[in-house]
């Protein structure tokens, strides 16, 4: 397994594969790998097959995340993960670092441009930095996007980036971030990226938590109240199946009820949703989709499933 | 000469030439070919080497005018412009639609995703259509970022989506459009595209007036009247190997009363720029980069030179 933190050795790898005629299949991670992470390796070695490459990038995106958020905190364990991406037959670990995925160009003032800028008199003491950015404006608007602004800017960002680093023929993520995965897909298609996009489906542990390296900051009873999420979606079911239909205002106010019963649990949002489209529904049924965020204590979990 | 007008075909054998190792070079263009555009083809055609493929876009991209700008009226000439590649000897022509390249998926009342949104009773019947934009935030504020709101993000997301398309190692601009190719690179550059850009010079008239589709306008005296953006340049030129630096202001006003003596002459904008970074300067002076927009008549023109 190779360890590749420099982009341009990485797009060099990637274009030299696709020269072999090697299938590329990645999945973008932010470290702090688990079981979920390493079934979606699974399935992207199944779509490169035995012969092709199989990448997975470590990057805790800084874009992605609020000025209020757990950015700095995120947990790393880098050792840890090379580890398990060895022993899941990971071709290349992709470790980016943010100067090179978001270089603050003319921030040095020995760099060539703030000379000339200088010399010329410009106004401007840092003349240039990154400033690009991929906006999806539609299905981001909702749920993880109200409740975090900029976002998914920086997400579709940050895939765009690494799907032109890393170059794959197929890329996979998880189920669990629902919203993010439906973004990714409209972005491929809207901007024709010659990328075939997998969803896996979300892994759980054994009481129905969904499997998330945010489960790290559940200490003592915090983990237990967790399972809400789960009940949640298992109570939600339970009521499609009694009454075939309900009205999402209704089932959301009992939904309300259920997660106000543990203590250290915040509701942030439920929403009855078409899978694809995202699009809002009045009545609940078979096949509508359902996602939630709740705080438990200060950890924000998101969990989802159709109904 | 191939003419290849489906977006998964010209991707198809963008991914065929890219097995067999053979080099893309790309011109987009809107059409109404000149001289000027064929000079940008033959810089592909040396980039891509004789054994590569050279590919032309043809594309009149509606999300880059403004609603009351040109678009239904620029000009368009398929068969020349045909004939000008064929004996240009570019390999592929791809003429796009709009309907494929900006799709209103959900429009068709049959399509299976408007079904299942009616199913489960969503709300919005038009669930879901082209969402997907690039923006780039700094350089596309001024000048024609300026004077025509939304232009460069409609130039930065169609260039994303037929560079996804065409799959090309370079890619060939002109100079005439100075700030789009700077934005261009800028987009490049932070998105990690793996396409080379290449700018090449700005091809004129006897009289100067730089070369562009749109001085099909120009009838009558409007032709004539039309040189003084070359005039402006030629002016400032002179002003500047004259006293060596200029205030940006008083070479400013300078210029303004040279354009007010055209009858049908309304100036846009001149600006006085570092050439890579459009950062405004306060003092003009060798290297110092200009760029002007005129209307003459209802034809808004554009040009730009190193001073």
């Amino acid at each position: 397994m190779r360890i590749v933190s420099s982009i341009a050795a990485m797009q060099q790898l990637a274009k030299k594969w696709r020269r072999a005629g090697k299938r590329i299949g990645f999945v973008p991670t932010m470290g702090y790998l688990h079981a979920g992470h390493m079934s979606l390796v699974k399935r992207a070695r199944q779509a490169a097959g035995k012969s092709g490459g199989v990448v997975v990038s470590i990057y805790v995106n800084p874009t992605q995340f609020g000025p209020k958020e757990d950015f700095s905190k995120y947990p790393r364990d880098l050792k840890r993960d090379f580890k398990l991406c060895r022993e899941a037959g990971v071709d290349v670990v992709f470790t980016p670092g943010n100067k090179e995925m978001y270089p603050r160009w003319g921030e040095s003032l020995s760099s060539p441009e703030v000379k000339t800028a200088k010399k010329l008199g410009s106004t401007e003491s840092r003349p240039t930095k990154f400033s690009t950015y991929i906006v999806e404006e539609k299905l981001s608007q909702s749920m993880e996007g109200a409740s975090r602004p900029a976002h998914f800017r920086g997400v579709t960002t940050v895939v765009a980036k690494l799907f032109n680093i890393v170059l794959p023929d197929v890329a996979v993520f998880g189920a669990k971030d629902w919203q993010q995965a439906a973004i990714i897909k409209r972005m491929v298609a809207d901007l024709n990226s010659p990328v075939k996009i997998i969803v896996a489906p979300t892994l759980r542990e054994r009481d129905g938590l969904a499997m998330s390296s945010r489960n790290k900051y559940l200490t003592g009873d915090l983990r237990r109240q967790a399972t809400v999420l789960w009940r949640a979606i298992q109570t939600a079911r339970t009521a499609v199946k009694r009454s075939k239909t309900i009205p999402a205002a209704k089932l959301k106010s009992g939904l309300k009820k259920l997660i106000k019963t543990e203590l250290d649990a915040k509701l942030d949002y439920v929403e009855f949703f078409v899978p694809d489209t995202l699009a809002p529904v009045l009545k609940v049924m078979r096949g509508t989709h359902m996602a939630l965020a709740v705080f438990i204590g200060r950890t924000r979990l998101i969990d989802n499933a159709r109904l």
